[in-house]
């Protein structure tokens, strides 16, 4: 039998899909089974954009331009420019999903064994991208402790080496729910400056910043515009992570144009993804308060009642809509199986993301999870209670 | 300014991208332009898809399995079954388009420096997704006097050494036209079992094969169920190239199981396009019966008037609607150039694909194009007489 590429066995699975017979296994014994693992929000996808795909005229689905249609990306462009984002449409590439964005920025600027900084527990599958880059991600501990802020800039810059050639940076993050201050953010820009890197900033949940705070985008950062590459998706904006419909921003042409040819090699982004994408842009104000103080009510909830349950410690996530939460159990991995398995509390149980998964030292997170607040209000009550009991009875407590 | 990777500066750009500011160019002076470059057809995508995408339910448009939705594997593989191609839903996977099986099919079975052989000329694509991985892939040069049949078994042999993973090919052929024997087929089977080698199979234009041959699917050699992947896509087979909807078939459990982790790594293929794929399946065989007759007039017309043109050289195609196409001229991309862009006939003029970029050295397919043959009659009718005037007329001719 034919061999099996290095890229391929390295590549790890998702950090749930372990679970999945487990929670499989759940339904089948006839019991509800919460879902907090994934970043799947129950919010509606937005009707305009249902009603364009409903609309679709009755004629050859095409490709479209490699880099997605010049309507969408002129419309995007003014898009950002309402929220200070200030870019061309020629600054701006259509993807296949935020993740052909992190794909093609990593194969455009890394070769092999290069190095990217970035902070974790992180977003498991940049880790994936980089070994499809043939890359190495070299993480810096963020800390439970300090509600996952930046590390101190002396840290980034130990790490930087000649393979170095930039830091990655998801704000709001995925999965802490950090949302980075302007000042975080200014220090990193001046580290990118001092030893000219790329600054690749993951923005997908822009829109999911609380209590007042901004989002301050990377793009905004001066002096860096040919550093900073911005990744964007209509995935968790307009709740519609199916659609694979997703952006790359950069204002560095020539990185825009290598971009391209990767873009070209897959001919286009999806079609009909892109007509959703484009109509969602008409999405009224009211969508996002609506989503906004959903979104509000379920994080005031859900981290009250998990920093009253004995021994668990969930910071306050200010963006985003994940938390890493700490729990008094032996090993997370162990107990996420064991709840699915093992547990039932009134036939429901919970599906919960073990958090080493989203770092990349195996003997980190251990007694972490990652909870995604994307369940009604009625839910996630029920999520949380069954999750109380389940603490209280679990043999691997500690 | 941070540097570009050294794939990102190696890979291609589109054969035909040099070409569109001409063609652009001729549309602003009010020029009619036949696009015989690409092969988007202007056959009608089924009405069963589109109005599948059209009944969408109101509901979230959700992230689907990362292999694609079951409904849609158990369906293609029942498809597959009635086709002569003996596949589980398992063995299926759902990608984002034929491109990303191809992506994914390198990535888990190529190391870099790892070589892949190949007929030439092949599409360009190919040797985009070789570089994305790493790997290289070694021509064997098609002639244009044996219609692009197989190379003899003993050139692909010399070419095998201590690198070689595995074989493509493509068949029907993109950009030749030409459809290979079962008897070519079993010879190459053995000698891909002889060194234990992948054998990828492109088959996306499995439909098109005309004057009363059939396609022989590489997944039908025996003894070989562990070395064969087949590439498939829904693009050509239901004229719509925009869903980004294709295939990744493969009764190898390691290699399938490997794809699975790239493919968990994009979340999902595209939901939207997963619908109008799976109705498409439900597509009556009048439709393709139309869809051959058309192609079949459509072929013998241009081959036809192309062989009548002095000192054109076209093969007869015996699949898919493409043809490289031997012409009298010095250098075949400036004639494309010069035909865009200094002439015009009626008002009238042609895009095509200098045959150049479907070759892997830089003096290969000089004075060759690929010629689509995805317009109506009555276009190709006038694109022809374009073509011949402009060949009486160019200064390049030789």
């Amino acid at each position: 039998m034919p061999q099996i590429s290095d890229k391929g066995r390295i590549m790890p699975s998702s950090p749930i899909r372990k679970l999945v017979p487990y929670a499989e296994e759940a339904v089948r014994k006839g019991r509800k089974v919460f879902h907090l693992n994934i970043g799947q929000p129950d919010i509606k996808t937005p009707d305009v954009a249902l009603q364009a795909v409903k609309n679709l005229p009755n004629k050859i689905i095409e490709y479209s331009h490699s880099a997605g249609n010049q309507s969408y990306r002129n419309k995007i462009a003014l898009h950002y420019q309402k929220i200070g984002i200030n870019v061309t449409p020629d600054e701006i590439m259509i993807t296949t999903g935020g993740s052909e964005a992190i794909l093609f920025s990593f194969l455009a600027t890394l070769n092999p064994g290069d190095e990217v900084i970035i902070t974790e527990p992180f977003y498991a599958n940049y880790n994936s991208y980089s070994i499809m880059a043939g890359a190495k991600l070299v993480p810096i501990i963020a800390k439970i402790e300090n509600g996952f802020a930046l590390p101190a800039i002396e840290e980034f810059e130990k790490l930087i080496n000649d393979r170095t050639k930039g830091i990655l940076i998801c704000n709001p993050n995925n999965p802490t729910g950090y949302l980075y201050t302007k000042d975080e953010l200014e220090k990193l820009g001046e580290l990118i400056k001092k030893h000219d890197l790329y600054l690749y900033s993951d923005e997908v949940y822009r829109e999911f910043c609380y209590d007042g705070l901004k989002h301050y985008s990377a793009m905004n950062l001066e002096g860096l515009s040919q550093n900073v590459i911005m990744v964007d998706s209509v995935s968790k904006r307009y709740s519609s992570c199916g659609l694979r419909i997703g952006a790359l921003v950069c204002k560095n042409k020539n990185f825009i144009d290598t971009c391209m040819k990767f873009a070209q090699a897959r001919l286009s982004p999806p079609s009909l993804g892109q007509i959703a994408g484009e109509a969602s842009l008409d999405v009224p104000q009211s969508y996002f308060d609506e989503v906004y103080h959903e979104y509000i009510e379920r994080r005031n909830y859900m981290v009250a009642a998990l920093n009253k349950m004995k021994g668990v410690v969930c910071p306050m996530p200010k963006g985003a809509f994940y938390s890493i939460v700490k729990l008094p159990v032996d090993n997370s991995e162990k107990f996420c199986k064991w709840i699915l398995s093992e547990f039932e509390y009134n036939n429901q149980t919970v599906m919960m993301a073990p958090a080493n998964g989203f770092y990349s030292s195996p003997d980190k997170g251990l007694n972490e999870v990652r909870i995604a607040y994307v369940l009604k209000i009625e839910d996630l009550k029920k999520a949380m209670e069954t999750l109380e009991k389940a603490l209280e009875v679990y043999p691997g407590r500690v």
